[in-house]
């Protein structure tokens, strides 16, 4: 996602440290501790602007959700909308996902959502895809049993990548959709890259698969 | 696939009783001595008019090829085409899927085609799908080890369902295609129906499973 620069985002990071947590390894396996309850706790990697995590948090409210974000000027729009959400289960991390095992411990999430993320389609970039085998450890490490690992994405490549990465694991496929918005689905919580995709007549895929 | 009634297939039949086998249970175990050489067996089941099959035992004149279709007023149409091929590399089997073993036996079988099969959409008929797991069973009994099962579909309702299907089984995906046509595959031989549907501008949907 190409962003402006946003000069401000450092002063408001520091500023929001409560929602956008800057020592989240202080946390790992306190989180529901951090939470005040001891709700499931869901993770976005690449939660972008927020639109999915907010309209979750709306939709779930007994569910915590933690969105994890690299980019400094994306998370600080995600930030915004909390903020105007009130939304309280809703926590945010600017970190890199391949830390993840630093932030969370065993059968600590028990739930992962993989929304609209880069492709990287050069074969050589394959390593970088979060559905790549050595994500898949990091997730297997820190979900409970039967937590389940949901994509979505418009992406034709990266999900046939991922349904055969998902496979030769192994995980356990349980859902294949291909055209997601051909039946409406009132539980489905779209992310703005997904309107956007929709909107232009792009199948919208998504798989849902669990560790054995 | 809607035929009109042929009078004349019963005499068709069992005048080319060489080709269209009146006896399969005879050759359980049996099938290579009749196509008199060693190589390997990939069989069709639902093989329809025939292109397909024709059109691969030209491109592979060393694998030996069996096509199962249960209709008989079909199965005279694709007997019509390997006659005219001229391919000594093909055989025919009016049989139901459901006897599959009483025709081959452990270890016969290196590849097992499944194109454009009845998608049997309602869920009452879910065990007539040939990727039920009944079906992948039967499979998974006479196909050799690493032997593949390699699925084309229009029907996209049908494709989800067998990719869960696999998974569960559990088979191996090894490779999913969302739009086969996408880019040219001089490999790829068409059926009828794909050609069809491909032309319409369907996305014609593959996957290549393996038992593990």
């Amino acid at each position: 996602m190409r962003q402006r620069n946003k000069p401000w985002a450092d002063d408001f990071i520091k500023k929001h440290h409560q929602l956008i947590i800057s020592d989240p390894i202080t946390y790992k396996s306190k989180w529901q501790a951090l939470f005040k309850n001891n709700n499931p706790i869901h993770i976005e990697i690449g939660t972008g602007k927020g639109q999915f995590i907010v309209g979750m948090a709306e939709m779930y409210p007994h569910i915590n959700f933690i969105g994890i974000e690299l980019s400094k000027s994306v998370i600080v729009t995600a930030a915004q909308k909390v903020l105007e959400s009130k939304q309280e289960n809703i926590l945010l991390l600017n970190v890199n996902a391949e830390q993840l095992l630093d932030y969370f411990s065993e059968n600590e999430i028990a739930t992962i959502y993989l929304n609209f993320s880069d492709p990287w389609p050069k074969n050589r970039h394959e390593k970088r895809r979060l559905t790549y085998k050595n994500f898949l450890r990091f997730y297997e490490k820190i979900i409970q049993k039967n937590g389940k690992v949901i994509l979505k994405t418009d992406n034709r490549k990266l999900f046939e990548y991922s349904l055969v990465s998902f496979s030769q694991f192994p995980m356990k496929i349980e859902e294949v959709n291909l055209d997601l918005h051909a039946e409406e689905d009132i539980a489905n919580v779209q992310t703005e890259y997904e309107e956007k995709f929709a909107a232009k007549g792009q199948n919208i895929y998504r798989c849902i698969a669990s560790f054995k």
